[in-house]
């Protein structure tokens, strides 16, 4: 069993000097490779732990798969060498799931019609996912105690001071799940495929919430599962804004304390 | 030619509610796609600026090319279509650069002595890329003093509160390059590139300093470029923290003000 952090031994520099040894908690990072009909899809980077969880939520947010059910089973792989079987897990899928590897990487990314920029990104993502529909609305008062709520359910980083965090919230501000990780992705990932496996998909009328950066890898993702709103505590890049605004995602960033900027959609707001 | 921010409308949300919408600067996030020899290798989302540094080093850190001199010539695609064309950079390189798809993505993160795990992905880092050797000692007031002296060098954080910076010192303190980017790899190898381009390669007597986490993938492209300090303002992951200790690299963390956590060969500093 893989622990999410190990202990390493830290010296402490400072204007005295070098301290002793101690022992200081850092996150764990291990590759886990997704293994779909005995074929190698992805190697990704990631603090174990939650790892089908993982998995379901890259096979939705990549659109290798639309629904639970096309899961059939996910388990590791037991013919690994001690230490490394629970660094291949082996997802077994319906045939209706299809995995193709040049599609998956350039599709996501570009289009014939314009070649390869950022419109030509969002048009492609948007024939495998479609833009958001919402009519609800949430209120102001929610949206700035997001940002507290999640950091209250990052144990881990209480412990290393830095790993990412992710939440998932409803309209009323209710915390679902909360995930950590050293990549933001695989946070999103996680927390996508708990939804996901909970039979909570799409997920309309909820809100993601992200410690760090939102980038367009996070929107995508957040698309894929249908969400209304994505926020968080730092800024988004311009291909993050413009998926949103072409999306129908209500995009908010740098949430701090009582403000917060609103990139798109302001009207799934109630001010 | 492609801005590095751009501007987008926000409305601040307040407990007064929501203002009118005022132009902001938001980092630019664009793909850009790497052809070798026609073929597409890569698809990196990036910040656009120094993009024939970003593939310099790019090409350079993961293992497909040793010296500058393998490349002939890097240009953008000429037949890309309005907006398209900055996004596609074809790299000619000399026939002894080899690019394995298989082996690149595989061996980087696996080998055949025990499966896939943290370890053996060390191990087979050290294949292409062997361990750091460095006598030179560098002066802690040195290492104190780098943080602020990335944070001077940092434009576009200023205009927008949301890039990753990296920069390149030398062992007296000197700020070779610094570089900004929305991912923090890229950073790395758009620094990375800069020195290969330059003749300053390999970089041993140097340190990378980075303002955000220490991963893996950090590591692994430090050691490629022969560095032999690393830091950052945040903290490292356990596989960065192993990579340091088996690589003779320095590696510090959590830099801010004056004092530091050291993980790994603290003989490198002058106490």
């Amino acid at each position: 069993m893989q622990l999410p952090t190990r202990k390493f031994t830290k010296f402490v520099l400072s204007e005295n000097g070098l301290s002793q040894g101690t022992p200081d908690e850092v996150p764990t990072e291990e590759p886990l490779e997704i293994r779909v009909r005995g074929k190698s899809i992805a190697v990704i980077m990631r603090t174990p732990g939650h790892d089908k969880d993982l998995v379901a939520g890259f096979l939705a947010t990549e659109g290798i798969i639309q629904r639970a059910g096309q899961i059939i089973e996910m388990e590791y792989c037991q013919r690994g060498e001690e230490g490394a079987s629970e660094n291949i897990m082996n997802a077994f899928l319906t045939s209706d799931a299809v995995f193709d590897e040049e599609k998956n990487r350039r599709n996501l990314y570009a289009s014939s019609s314009c070649g390869l920029c950022g419109k030509a990104t969002i048009e492609a993502i948007h024939q495998n996912f479609p833009p958001v529909e919402s009519r609800e609305q949430i209120d102001k008062a929610v949206l700035f105690s997001l940002s507290d709520k999640l950091r209250a359910a990052q144990p881990m980083f209480d412990k290393t001071g830095s790993l990412h965090g992710v939440g998932l919230f409803d309209f009323q501000g209710n915390l679902l799940v909360a995930r950590e990780d050293v990549g933001r992705h695989n946070a999103v990932d996680k927390v996508m495929g708990w939804a996901l496996l909970k039979g909570r998909w799409p997920l309309p009328g909820h809100v993601l919430f992200v410690s760090g950066r939102l980038s367009f890898e996070i929107t995508q993702k957040a698309l894929a599962g249908g969400i209304s709103i994505i926020g968080g505590v730092s800024g988004p890049t311009s291909l993050a804004v413009e998926m949103a605004q072409d999306s129908g995602i209500t995009l908010f960033g740098f949430s701090r304390g009582g403000q917060t900027n609103i990139y798109s959609h302001p009207h799934q707001i109630r001010v």
